[in-house]
């Protein structure tokens, strides 16, 4: 068992990606800390597979990275990707770029970067790194935290003077308030479930697709995405309803996954080898979103996933946990007052990650159908001209999110406001026939006039 | 401990109203049905003061109470009230009937209604009934129902075949599932909390108020509401928020309670002798909605607060679960599959407690403030009278949700579609001096040509 704690030592639950950072800025700001990890040191053990294992950085965690010192590190195991390559069904492919040239999201495998966090916190001076310590919540008469040791199973409870729980969507601490009175809770499930699959290198051992895409194969209610990952593999992900006419259900036998995918994955179907197997011997995991207030209570205060489970679609979960650190080291730099502190990081950060759940939500649409929809280009096309002759002011919501650090909440009321400009403008006849006519740019000169957009600083971070 | 359960028996957890009336609903139907409660039996033992007392029953419950023929016994120990009272801050009165002449809702004792319904489900052939048998909820690798017995301590493992929880807001059966994948979940707690006081009869010996009515004190942010109840009492009920510059928090002494009643609630203090150490000697309660999906799992369904907890400013509550037996009782009558009933029930239930959910949060709104506002009034004279040209087509919400059994979804709807309709109608200028004239009259025509209304029946029930 690690030893008392110490005078203002910061105990931290979960030494996931979120935990490890946050430990990394409370040690680098002076404080002592201890980081408490229900499983066993991640490297020594091989990670569960079939389990998400592509994670994607961009500006709000490279902020965060930078900060503790690590960008060039975690840089050196990301891998940057340009665009979207989307696989039609018919064979094509078609491609749009995230943002402007030269910017890319990076991905990063979890274990990788999971064991460089863990192995750059373990130097850090001031930090009490325990693996194999699972928390059992708060007691519900002290509010002390409890922690067991799964080696000797001893026994230790934490007095709740200064604690962040890292631990995660199924956050232990979390769960303790469910208990309790006035605690606003919300965890809802998608319809679908994912699964893991694997595309390796050809036969000549390069790579099979473009290491530098994400790609999509969308297919309105069921959709395929794949990341290049470790050894020039790619995982991909199989998105789908549960149940229904065309869901993982009535996928049960190698027959129905093989006429599936020869159906509506014909290239996938070529790139995995024994598809079939792997199919139905890789678990269905859910997707979900948990929204939850308050955030703090006494001294302790939710972070990362515990506080604000996303859905993956806009691939900014680690994001915005990491800018939730970001957040909190900066309201502490300013706020000796440790309660407080955690209050004005809640009231700061909630609102915008409430409005994170709900773009995260509404990705998946674009994402699974909107990107092979005829009217989608057409309004992509009207997005764009609009961001050429307005760069500074009209800019896409993809770009706000991953290439600003635009609070959440304000990047989706602008994206709103724009919205409902294209809509109007979509509504001039025959537009895609006209794009350079004055009668096209005349009414997107006049309805930008009334336009507000946003008044934020939006420097790429 | 009880013998073991009877083939194609129904469990079902909580002997409170909801669980009362469903079993005899089912016993009556002719399935043997076993009851476990967590409680004593409530006949000998005295319930905790300060928790809310006062039921409402309306068109659902006496609808549900009449088929399972206890709608006299009940009527014996209700209490007809035809409307608001409303007590202004200047100490004026104002009346709003509930309905049409002669309609009332009725009030009831918590204690005297579950009394009556528990002496009634003993004497009903094929019902056993248990108290003091806790239920642990399910086991989370078998699926058995637990239950443990508070006098022996005898544990008992019930097959989920057959079960319904009607074990209320806090469910345990409800909470089994959330630690489940795929179980949608909201807890949304007020910034509002009650606390009840007493108002004891008058000097000589009979009724402070008209037991007729509610009386509703409307202050805005806060209020006061009286129900009679036993020994010619009132059970008067302060709603404000638990912090806040007027709020339970800052109300923390003798004098800052006095003075506040002084300034709000003038003739209430008149009314309750000692009213300041009555009101820092009664606990503060909180208000929350409860919404989850799905409700049935295995051969598991949850009913009444358990499947949908609301906050009680509509007075449907317990109407809504008894009209959750009633529909699950019709449901069972055609289909003989437990498993298919359980999901038609859902089906047919969720839509509608999901908009009770909401009309319910919406109605703390007119209670509290809006019944004081002028606007309110002309608005409300407004409704009367297009009520009144279109008698069967333009009903006030109220009426539908309290004297009708039309669907609580729809009743929503219709009441969106006839608040347009006023708001539209709200812009003629002058509308309160001229409501007789050809100008206001046509335009009332003119808007109800469009009116979809519903086409539901709506008989009272």
């Amino acid at each position: 068992m690690p030893p008392l704690m110490r005078r203002d030592e910061v105990t931290i639950i979960g030494a996931g990606p979120v935990g490890c950072v946050m430990a990394r800025y409370l040690a680098r700001a002076g404080h002592p800390v201890a980081v408490y990890e229900r499983r066993p040191d991640p490297r020594v053990v091989t990670p569960e597979a079939g389990r998400s294992v592509a994670l994607v950085l961009s500006a709000r965690g490279w902020q965060s990275l930078r900060n503790v010192g690590l960008e060039e590190e975690v840089r050196a195991i990301s891998r940057p990707l340009s665009g979207r390559a989307v696989h039609f069904r018919d064979g094509k492919m078609g491609f749009h770029r995230y943002g402007a040239e030269g910017q890319a999201i990076f991905c990063v495998s979890r274990p990788e970067l999971n064991n460089l966090l863990v192995s750059a916190l373990e130097k850090e001076p001031g930090v009490r790194l325990s693996f194999e310590t699972r928390c059992d919540g708060l007691d519900s008469r002290t509010g002390e935290l409890l922690l067991t040791s799964a080696k000797t199973n001893e026994k230790q409870a934490v007095p709740p003077a200064r604690v962040l729980a890292a631990d995660g969507a199924f956050s232990r601490v979390r769960q303790s308030w469910l208990r309790n009175d006035r605690f606003d809770y919300r965890q809802r499930y998608l319809a679908h479930g994912y699964k893991e699959l694997l595309i390796p290198p050809n036969a000549e051992g390069v790579w099979a697709m473009d290491p530098g895409s994400t790609h999509v194969w969308p297919r309105g209610n069921h959709m395929l995405v794949a990341f290049p990952g470790e050894g020039r593999t790619f995982t991909a992900t199989m998105i789908m309803p549960f149940e229904g006419p065309i869901s993982f259900e009535q996928l049960d036998t190698q027959e129905t996954v093989r006429d599936f995918f020869e159906a509506y994955y014909t290239d996938a179907l070529e790139l995995i080898p024994d598809l079939p197997h792997l199919f139905l011997s890789r678990k269905t995991w859910p997707l979900f979103s948990i929204q939850c207030a308050p955030w703090t209570r006494e001294g302790v205060g939710l972070i990362g996933d515990a506080a604000h489970a996303v859905v993956p679609f806009f691939g900014q979960g680690m994001n915005a946990g990491f800018e939730d650190c970001e957040v909190l080291a900066g309201i502490l730099a300013r706020e000796p007052n440790w309660r407080r502190a955690l209050k004005q990081y809640e009231e700061e950060r909630r609102p915008n990650c409430d409005a994170l759940t709900e773009l995260s939500l509404r990705h998946f649409h674009e994402l699974s159908s909107a990107v092979a929809d005829p009217l989608f280009a057409v309004r992509k096309h009207l997005e764009q001209k609009v961001g050429r002759m307005f760069p500074d002011r009209f800019v896409p919501l993809y770009t706000r999110v991953a290439f600003t650090t635009l609070p959440y909440s304000e990047a989706m009321r602008v994206s709103e406001e724009q919205d409902a400009l294209l809509a109007g403008l979509m509504t001039i006849p025959g537009i895609a026939e006209k794009w350079d006519s004055p009668e096209v740019e005349g009414a997107i000169r006049r309805a930008m006039e009334s336009f507000r957009g946003t008044r934020h600083q939006e420097a790429a971070a």
